[in-house]
């Protein structure tokens, strides 16, 4: 067991509240009167999450799209978020990261109700944390991980691969031609949840998560959370032409986007005869889905290429 | 301006919504169906706000008390809490941490909700941050630092600078005597915020807050919300007897309990009228309420000893 799960298993003895659900889904769900609140807190830190050398207005962005990504994938709106930010001295810093939280308050809809300013030591990594409320729709269940059954159907929203690449790009480790480059750097720089789609879909799905950490890890803890096993067809994967331009099309380039993180999207399950209507809720939302997969009896992943399963790639995606 | 006022002037154009009180009290005030949330969200830093040798569990206890008492300070009892945790490879701090999580987390009745777990790079401070739901009573304004008017009594509940020379006595500056070193030392590492005494004490106050940053600093900035100027009696001020052992009673030593910071104590204001209902709700709740000033128009804040208007000393608080 490594650090991390070690850790989040004693927490879980601690977190013992319903609404805590287990500490093993994305976000709380709490019960306030009538009502039901959505939670969820993700921190991102300087060097781990974001590159130091990134716009300090993305680094906002993607703080708060992270966290908007989690309300998504519970079919919860978007209602009020709060920070800690890390003061520093750097003036241009702090007014351009504060641009960036504004655009990205006002894109999401997502008000700014309070948090704190905290100061650093010296030659500490910058550290934000941001904790967002979203309100599910009433009589709607909040989708959990642990829903799916075994014949459903996965589907992911668009997204798959293009942030990991980005990320190589900033890095220095890929090149891209000029249009891509941008497009590619934007994903990984400044994510794309979309609320309205997780609202719309939500009603449909047996289980529903955003993808963070790889298609592959996430799709495979959400069918281990359901006690199913998975299967998935990269063939089916969707790539950008970007991504298609920049990596290719092949099964290494498939299984690059499919264990690549960053792409805060939607992976969702639902049984066969749900496939009309998550179609047309994804359409109202100008979305399109993409079947790639479907859950069984038992455990694990299977990767399938060209109709026959292939070998995992060494990483699944992002373990933290 | 310093770095940090211009800093919240800058978010506060950002958090227009009713929800965020102008980013001007210690908690906002989400309404949801037909119920009211109050959420804080406190951040602590190794080397700012605790010290690198404090015992983990008790970094943990105080990350949980100094968000409890911004729920007291708003009237609202404990509904749960999610974490921002710095995971290192220290297993025995971890633990440790996990150890004093549970301990506060059962003490003040707050349930773990969820979080996040976030490497840190080698060489930074460990930095957590915590945010805290309550719910105040239906029927009961939460109170805030604008509520006060001219007239009003000033008064505080216990602990007063306690706090402030345990952090001394840990940093090698004053002695004390054995027992009144562990007791001062326990009000730095474990503070007592009472979420009981805030529910009991709300309906009766015309404005609440806790003191974290100095009973001096606070009580200016509470007047300064209400627009009013504040008259404190540093006679007045409750000391404990092993401040006074360690401290002493004079002038000075009650300049210093007035504006050492990390009390974590009640400041409310509320009608002469209100004294019974107060005095009252304090002792149901075992508490001893301290009247130590009064509101008045005008601003500013007037330090009277033996009587008579004194100097105010070289700092007032904490100002971060």
């Amino acid at each position: 067991m490594s650090g991390e799960a070690a850790f989040i298993a004693a927490l879980r003895a601690i977190a013992t509240s319903p609404a805590a659900r287990g500490l093993a889904d994305d976000a709380a769900v709490l019960e306030i009167g009538g009502s039901r609140l959505v939670l969820t807190m993700d921190a991102i830190v300087e060097g781990v999450h974001f590159l130091p050398h990134d716009p300090p207005d993305t680094v906002a962005w993607k703080l708060v799209a992270t966290n908007v990504s989690d309300l998504a994938a519970k079919g919860a709106r978007p209602c009020g978020c709060l920070l800690t930010y890390p003061l520093a001295d750097d003036t241009a810093w702090n007014t351009a990261f504060l641009a960036g939280l504004q655009q990205a308050c006002e894109h999401f809809v997502i008000p700014l109700l309070g948090g704190d300013t905290v100061r650093q030591p010296e030659g500490s990594a910058r550290s934000f944390a941001l904790v967002a409320l979203g309100e599910p729709e009433p009589n709607v269940a909040v989708p959990s991980r642990t829903g799916a059954s075994a014949g459903d159907i996965v589907w992911v929203s668009n997204g798959i691969g293009d942030a990991g690449i980005g990320l190589s790009i900033l890095r220095g480790e890929s090149g891209a031609r000029p249009a891509d480059r941008d497009a590619l750097i934007a994903a990984y720089r400044r994510p794309q949840p979309s609320p309205d789609l997780g609202v719309a879909l939500a009603p449909h799905v047996s289980a529903m998560m955003d993808v963070s950490d790889g298609l592959l890890i996430d799709l495979k803890r959400l069918a281990a959370a359901s006690n199913l096993a998975a299967l998935i067809d990269l063939d089916a994967v969707p790539l950008s032409q970007a991504f298609v331009d920049t990596v290719g099309n092949d099964r290494e380039a498939r299984l690059r986007a499919a264990s690549a993180g960053d792409d805060y999207c939607l992976l969702l399950t639902a049984p066969p005869t749900a496939q009309a209507s998550l179609e047309a809720a994804a359409a109202r939302c100008g979305a399109t889905l993409h079947r790639v997969g479907k859950l069984a009896e038992g455990h694990g992943l299977t990767i399938l290429f060209a109709g026959e399963p292939i070998a995992p790639p060494p990483s699944l995606g992002f373990e933290h």
